[in-house]
């Protein structure tokens, strides 16, 4: 007598769920069963928003943005091509993390990653050659470098300073300091260092 | 200006991903954007094992088991119609988890979830008349209600229980006690106060 298991359809399903990010096997288990009990319904619209996402999608080839059938939203924009300002992000997401703040209103530029030996992105991985067209393509006076606050971003803004070391364009980057609503108390000793050595006047002695 | 978001289908697959168990906003934006990236073939594979699950995956009528395209497993096992002990469980994982433990060897009859007024299950939403039908029609001798050990659980038992009252198969349940490992530091009131009534006796007076 054989032990009752799970149908291979559903062990499939299983093994396609537990690719996703932070989905383990019990979470797949549990996810692939309740797709099995939510019927066609469900599965056939599943299928169809990932064959919109793969088809309708593509990475705009000069900002690196999301591009749709009407272009891309950001390059398109003909408020921002009057910017003079372009923020360089390591992804795409990062754009609408920074469009949230209202705060920037300039033009973007997706790296597509940061230099990472460990996972073997180099240079040529990231979207430099175009970084460096638009500059003086589009007239671009300051670059503001809004990459991940680690080793890996640090190295990233240290290669472009260096790539662009010639041109005549300022660069920034985001400040580094205590994040909102976090007390001295909770903050790490490296993040108290940058706060104090970037600590802003408030009064002239 | 608009401020850049996600693409309309990026978004709709957030949507989609959110209704599933256990899936809050970011983690299906997290999915979603790896769905993105991993391209085309992985979206593929997860649409077809989809299609794969609903159209090669049933209920078995008999036992509610799953059932495929040669049947099911558990009603085409012929060593199982020897048996005359039938297993009553809320859904088809949990005979996945007795069968793992080797013990039992006989039928199951799965009931598709338990009564609670609340979620507005009640008897005529389980698979009743079909375990009543097998009793006489397979010729069962033991009943055993494996069923949560829950006041849902509990009041489906009593149900059944009742409802098999004027027939001459025996019915049992699952022991309740100290669960494998656990010290009682850890177990609730409850559990102990159950453990204590069903304590088993290791040696005369």
């Amino acid at each position: 007598m054989s032990r009752a298991d799970f149908p291979e359809p559903i062990k499939e399903l299983i093994l396609c769920l537990k690719q996703l990010p932070g989905v383990g096997p019990r979470s797949a288990e549990r996810v692939a069963l309740w797709i099995y009990r939510e019927g066609t319904g469900f599965s056939e619209l599943l299928a169809d928003t990932l064959h919109q996402v793969q088809t309708k999608v593509s990475t705009c080839p000069i900002c690196g943005f999301f591009s749709q059938e009407n272009g891309c939203a950001l390059c398109n924009d003909t408020l921002r091509e009057a910017s003079e300002t372009l923020c360089v992000v390591e992804q795409a997401v990062d754009v609408l993390a920074l469009e949230k703040t209202g705060a920037f209103q300039g033009r973007y530029h997706v790296l597509g990653g940061k230099l990472s030996p460990l996972r073997h992105i180099g240079p040529e991985d990231l979207a430099l050659p175009q970084l460096e067209h638009r500059l003086v393509d589009q007239g671009i006076t300051e670059v503001i470098l809004a990459l991940s606050n680690d080793v890996e971003g640090e190295a990233t803004s240290n290669y472009i300073t260096d790539m662009l070391r010639d041109t005549d364009v300022m660069i920034t980057r985001l400040a580094q300091g205590l994040p909102a609503g976090g007390g001295l108390d909770h903050a790490d000793e490296l993040t108290l260092l940058r706060a104090l050595s970037g600590r802003t006047q408030l009064k002239e002695r």
